[in-house]
């Protein structure tokens, strides 16, 4: 592989070859200890950037993987060894248009800025992954990705108008644009979304906004067993659409508080976090019912707040729960998701799961559309309980298959879950990938090992 | 071709080969006159039906249009000379889940019947075209239908959860389900949304519903000029999310009056019908902003109801505008948008088209969305003026391409405006489109000649 001549096409500074910068772009949040070292990293600063590293690896056959910011937890980002990991840190434009009510931005501009620009123009750009803060929107778009607000808004690809990709011989196509209603030709820009990098390079998106979200009504209720907590999940989904319905177990509870101190109960076995942002009065409305259903289902405690800062406090504890768990040690972050009503069915077979391999499974969930994150516990330097842990992983996923469910909500299958979706998929489905993958990339350059 | 092999593996009665019955198949409304003569009709009463037809065709490398109720304005469903039509009309079965507010549909059934069938559990499939009492949910899906509601609510993709469809060859796969959220694999359900029945044939689709409507809230407005009617379209969709904001001009509104005689204002140049359905009091606050809005870009008479049969009544006027503008002639139909703040030049240039090559174009529009039907009144016993209808069509898609829209906002490309779309894609997304399509249809069997 001649690095030179990829390095004569691209601005200075853009290709990292010292092996100490390598490092830190050899994992993604997955830390797949079978990472791989790449000969180089590129650095974008534009499409035209992207485009010749694509066609020099097309030409060469160099594995490319595409990466944002990193935060990825399936290893969609893991590095190949002697492959370019392919950067768009660096691209992080954006425009707003209040009329149409999009925004043009480059895939390196993380959630959080998004939805900061945004929101100077009065608009909301509503997936909120927990990471928001930290993850970008071109891996947001690369994944599908989800968060809170998904049970009532949706998820990326709703919000995803038109694209701009490069191809994997370095073609720079556009699909869409900032029009709700198009029918013109196949639905390729909505085929990108969840593509992984596996078809392309995302290296701009025309995103629908909406207006900012009106104030909202948060109510958070405590229940002693599990089962009072789900029979309150359906109660809630069935009379109303909450703009948000989070659950967390007794562990993460423990662990949020342990650091928190906010004064959660200790003794609950599952705590719901429900948002209203219905206009007006009718918030409270909601929020009647919500807390109604709450209470009918058998809460210890349970109260409202039309306080945002009080509101938000609540989530925030919710997506601190992540960070939290992992204080008491390293986690396998499982992303699976049911139909609802199988939702209380899931969550007691994953405990089931957790006594029989002997590890601490905390689930923490978006309870309101079924997409629940097991989050497995444990000690790396210990082999067994590392092979437990492993195996309880993946009868987390069969038991969400077994349901009609699937092995990933919002996190993408990555490297890490790819070998459980075919048994989701089925061969039919998994040959028809294999078709669309092979038409887009035949040479395979474009993020080796992900997915398929 | 041996039609006794194909006759033999399907129900009785499923094949039609009389001509006086293929007749009624060889139009859809874009009633195309280079229509062919199809060797046989299959109406499909299952999966396995439309599974062993395309084996067999695919074999014996025959054509097949599919089609749901013909009611395509694009010719999509146009067929073709010695293929098979095969029509989804008797594959009518529908199963709704209210927990997960999901319906699992067949593609014959209408529109108008699934809404009516989700509506008995108080729920709402939002996706109305006009056509809705006519069109099928199969054939919204293939077209990535729109309608009415879709300036708040979104298209046809946004709805569809999961569907079962059959590949060219014969194979039936399963994508999706009923998970709002689902990262496993590619996107392949989305791809299958409006790809007109190039790339497979959907025979169930799973829906996503919402609880139903909420009461609605109607405003009325007439303008003096056009200028007036699109400065108020953009000075509502501004300052809130219509349910609804849809455009007459006034030869519609004349038309429509003709027929209806509902007291509209016939000396207006342009009528738009907007509604609220916030919930409670929120409803009329929305419509006092609208009305508000109307007044100050000079309407000459505005008013709003909260009597929703005095709504639907408006409503109904504007789903009633293009059979209303029929009665004048026969109608080219078209279906371009345009990105929202250039509708006022997009209606102006309509204008200077129908002038220039001496025809009438009425303009009716889902104005919120910038998507608009200019209607071209044309007597196709007069070649000359016939000439001078087609021209003035395939001007306006020019005109629109130029303004960064598109030729099809929710009609679809069918066979009638495929010698547009290269204009729109450009060459590079004609490549990919056509990559993808000899991936999944590499005989070319599946409705040859429409979008490529």
């Amino acid at each position: 592989m001649d690095l030179r001549e990829l390095i004569d096409q691209l601005p200075e500074g853009a290709v990292l070859t010292d092996p100490d910068l390598l490092a830190g772009y050899r994992h993604d949040w997955a830390k797949d200890p079978a990472a791989g070292t790449p000969a180089a990293v590129v650095r974008a600063s534009s499409t035209a950037d992207i485009s010749a590293t694509l066609r020099w690896a097309n030409e060469h056959r160099v594995p490319v993987v595409p990466r944002g910011a990193g935060s990825g937890l399936s290893g969609g980002s893991t590095a190949v060894d002697d492959g370019i990991v392919l950067s768009t840190e660096r691209m992080r434009e954006i425009s707003v248009d209040p009329v149409t009510r999009t925004a043009v931005v480059q895939p390196g501009l993380l959630n959080a800025e998004v939805k900061r620009a945004v929101a100077e123009y009065g608009l909301w750009y509503p997936p909120d992954p927990s990471s928001f803060e930290i993850c970008s929107i071109g891996g947001n778009a690369a994944t599908n990705a989800g968060g809170l607000c998904c049970v009532k808004y949706g998820v990326t690809t709703d919000y995803v108008l038109g694209m701009e990709v490069v191809l994997a011989e370095g073609t720079v196509v556009r699909l869409g644009g900032p029009r709700l209603k198009d029918s013109a030709g196949l639905s390729l820009t909505k085929m990108f979304v969840g593509s992984e990098g596996t078809l392309g390079v995302i290296t701009e998106l025309t995103l629908r906004l909406l207006p900012a979200q009106p104030a909202q009504s948060t109510v958070v209720a405590s229940f002693s067993t599990l089962a009072a907590a789900t029979e309150a999940i359906l109660a809630v989904t069935g009379a109303l659409r909450p703009a948000m319905l989070e659950f967390m177990d007794s562990v993460a509870i423990n662990a949020v508080e342990d650091e928190l101190r906010m004064g959660l109960d200790r003794r609950a076995a599952g705590l719901l976090v429900a948002r209203s942002d219905a206009p007006g009065e009718h918030a409270a409305h909601e929020a009647k019912i919500m807390l109604d259903a709450c209470r009918a289902a058998g809460a210890t405690e349970a109260f409202h707040t039309a306080d945002p800062e009080e509101g938000e406090a609540f989530t925030a504890a919710r997506r601190f729960a992540i960070p939290a768990v992992e204080k008491i040690g390293p986690l396998l972050l499982e992303d699976v998701g049911v139909p609802l009503p199988r939702l209380g069915e899931l969550v007691t077979g994953i405990a089931e799961i957790a006594d029989r391999n002997e590890v601490t499974v905390s689930v923490i969930a978006h309870a309101g559309d079924g997409n629940t994150h097991p989050l497995i516990v444990y000690n790396p330097d210990d082999p067994d309980q590392t092979a437990r842990a492993h195996r309880a992983f993946g009868e987390i996923m069969d038991l969400a298959i077994g349901m009609g469910g699937t092995i990933t909500g919002e996190h993408g299958v990555g490297r890490l879950k790819k070998a459980w979706l075919p048994d989701q998929l089925g061969p039919e489905v998994m040959d028809l990938t294999r078709r669309v993958k092979d038409a887009l990339d035949p040479h395979g350059i474009l993020n080796p090992g992900a997915i398929l």
